[in-house]
């Protein structure tokens, strides 16, 4: 494991605080299901995924949950460390979805890292302002678009159609039967094959839970 | 204008830094309902309101809007300088809600001492990660609070803010607030007066009883 390689500014720390990031760093091993990080109050760390797939989501008082985004092989988990930011106001869950290797960097060493270096607080910034971007995309699909029923249904009505659970349709051709970009029916599928409801290959959609796609589509 | 008690890092940075702020900073008067900013490839700059008050808001294809957070005095304004950030893929609008005197600071200006000062940097994060706290705040709200809730908390803040139990606001405008069309606010706002709770007469609102209000916005 080289933290160089899962932080792009690290070549624009001092030696001294690579040292102190390096020497502080945890690999661990987590199982699936494993709960790494539960709430606001729990500062775990700054987790980097090594490999596996974590997940991050919020739950409701009466437990229903949503995933809010995943992360993959070197992908680097931030809210895990929220405390490091003190206007982190909100709590998340992140879970290991498959056994996954992790690496740990304490947060009071990451947080005094970032405090002296710009290159570290600005890369830190594009990583929040990503996961940022990422709630705002769903929070838009969840208000406006309803975009995930409409396509949940769709494809269920395709596999009717076609009576198979394998469709071969691009996304291009299912963006014009509903009135999408491509891009959006791409984003939208990555997402329900990051929730095990299909899985993709190359101009192939598999419907891998048609009952989680039913639950979906609100039938 | 002193941007000194804005930026609370402004005893941290270098003297030149201070001087390219300064010169770059532009203030402007700006009036009720003139949109300042609209979605992501527009880089206004980053804003600091000295008076008055902002408003950052999503629109959805069909026009309907949906308010994410307010700027008040002494607050800035960073999705307005959001190309300073790469990462963030979202579009907002950002309008003045009342006549307000700003200070505009360009963003490839902010940009460039940010990257190389460590207390800008992290002062930045600091900033995003309230407003991200702010829009799961909305998110949690949208998907798991009933909107009676919902509506007795929003007209409770108008009151604080508007410092009067008596509101003059439409109901369509409260619609736009909180992303629900003007009808579904109407019924709410019958049945908060069937219960003693508002008032309702030509284009206002009186709250009657705020504690009964507060019992249902779970306060």
């Amino acid at each position: 494991m080289n933290i160089a390689d899962y932080l792009p500014v690290w070549g624009r720390l001092t030696e001294a605080q690579r040292a102190v990031l390096e020497s502080s760093a945890m690999q661990r091993r987590i199982g699936r299901g494993e709960v790494l990080h539960s709430g606001a109050a729990d500062c775990t760390g700054l987790i980097l995924v090594l490999s596996g797939q974590l997940r991050a989501y919020i739950v409701s008082e009466d437990g229903r949950e949503i995933t809010l985004y995943r992360l993959f092989e070197r992908d680097i988990c931030l809210l895990s460390a929220s405390c490091i930011m003190r206007s982190i106001q909100f709590d998340v869950v992140i879970e290991a979805q498959k056994d996954s290797d992790i690496v740990i960097i304490p947060s009071e060493v990451y947080k005094r890292v970032m405090e002296e270096s710009a290159p570290l607080a600005n890369h830190t910034n594009e990583i929040m302002a990503s996961r940022f971007s990422d709630v705002m995309w769903l929070m838009e699909q969840i208000l406006w678009k309803s975009f995930d029923r409409r396509l949940a249904a769709f494809l269920l009505e395709e596999s009717v159609l076609e009576d198979s659970d394998s469709l071969s349709i691009t996304h291009e051709k299912i963006g014009n039967h509903m009135g999408n970009p491509r891009e959006v029916v791409t984003r939208m599928l990555r997402y329900f094959q990051s929730e095990g409801m299909v899985r993709l290959s190359r101009s192939m959609i598999e419907l891998a839970d048609k009952q989680k796609l039913r639950t979906v589509a609100g039938e």
